[in-house]
């Protein structure tokens, strides 16, 4: 089996996320992620590979390709050997409880990358995204996060919604709040992470007054801001620095 | 006055480290970081602009070029009105006070970038890299530190020997070490980061003892590792908390 045009309209197709909602499927790739995927719960659709790897799959999902076939359908600069197709999983219902991230439009697929890989690190079982969040399935967060998406449930819903109707205390993180190293922070919470370059929307900022800053050391005071994904871990290591 | 053959040349040579050297000279682009730049004490050699902008700047040191000439230099996807050529200050010696991060070969320069402006942000005013750390004057290592680059102090150096030879107590991050959350730090010291892949080289590993870690709070204890500049701003934070 080599490839065939279909297959490799359908993988190009996927870098857009109308059509990875249509077919229901995204693309991994390498070595490393796809062994991470594999031990998840994630149902595959094909793996296209150029060697004798993945011992453990059905051989109908395996197709063999040449390096050259491989290039034409990969989205790295070199690619490792190995494609995946896997179906997007039905999203689930959010979860309650413990400590919850939500991001309010994040756009950029390194910085929510970073940010899955955070919540996996510090036990967040729960992120919600708002809408207009980059898509999870993009393959630059899928590949950046190195298999920790399959271990947080993600849901993409209406933020001013959730943040009204959760049971949770909600904070955000914003230049003018209460100094997080001196603040009393809860086990169970949400925390609310804003836009790369306009932090949290007017929506949101009405519905909540628990507002968390990092405070700035600099003796000049002109560093313009924390990237959203370093500021996102030093509040999720201080809500749980004290349960260590 | 429009861009010259050589003035092109000369420009895009400055992508490699080695051209850069040659000339003492690197680039910057775009409106923000320009800004950043003059307010600092870094000597221009050279302003491409297509607009009416920086009034301030000696004429002869302005050329003005078209959107396509700017293309042409830019490696920015979107060009964004000026790009700037300005010379690489001589080292310093390296500050003996305060807080100190060092760097044992980084080499993504979005993370060097990303660590410059959290030392801003954290008020540590030296950063010493390993001489296999990526060039802090790397094109994307300048533009995504916003200026932060101008307010820290950075030198290359033979590391081993750094460590050797200070005599503030040295920390590394490491994935065996004592748990930071339960560590009294001080508050002048120099804290090591190693490299993305390897962590800390095999030499400075020798050479420390105070090793810190960050513990994982996951349930499965899957998650590889934490990227090295969310690893640094939860590691600043910590050394820096207690001064609030």
């Amino acid at each position: 089996m080599s490839l065939s045009k279909n297959q490799q309209k359908l993988i190009l197709g996927l870098q857009q996320k109308k059509n990875r909602n249509k077919h229901n499927l995204f693309v991994a790739e390498g070595i490393k992620v796809i062994n991470e995927l594999l031990k998840s719960s994630l149902e595959i659709d094909a793996i296209f590979t150029t060697d004798d790897f993945l011992p453990d799959i059905p051989s109908n999902k395996i197709t063999r390709v040449s390096e050259q076939e491989l290039k034409k359908i990969s989205s790295l600069k070199t690619p490792n050997k190995v494609l995946g197709l896997f179906k997007i999983p039905e999203e689930k219902k959010p979860q309650t409880k413990g400590l919850i991230i939500a991001l309010d439009e994040i756009n950029d697929p390194g910085n929510l990358g970073t940010i899955i890989r955070l919540c996996d690190w510090f036990g967040v079982k729960q992120l919600v995204c708002s809408k207009n969040t980059v898509d999870c399935y993009n393959q630059k967060v899928v590949q950046s996060t190195m298999g920790s998406i399959t271990r947080v449930q993600i849901n993409y819903l209406d933020l001013s919604e959730y943040v009204k109707t959760t049971t949770l205390p909600v904070f955000t993180a914003d230049m003018d709040g209460k100094n997080v190293y001196k603040s009393q922070l809860p086990t169970e919470a949400v925390l609310v992470m804003g836009n790369e370059a306009n932090g949290i929307s007017d929506e949101i900022n009405e519905l909540v007054n628990n507002k968390l800053t990092i405070p700035r050391f600099g003796d000049l005071q002109q560093t313009e801001s924390l990237n959203v994904a370093t500021a996102t871990s030093i509040l999720l290591s201080e809500f749980k620095r004290s349960l260590e």
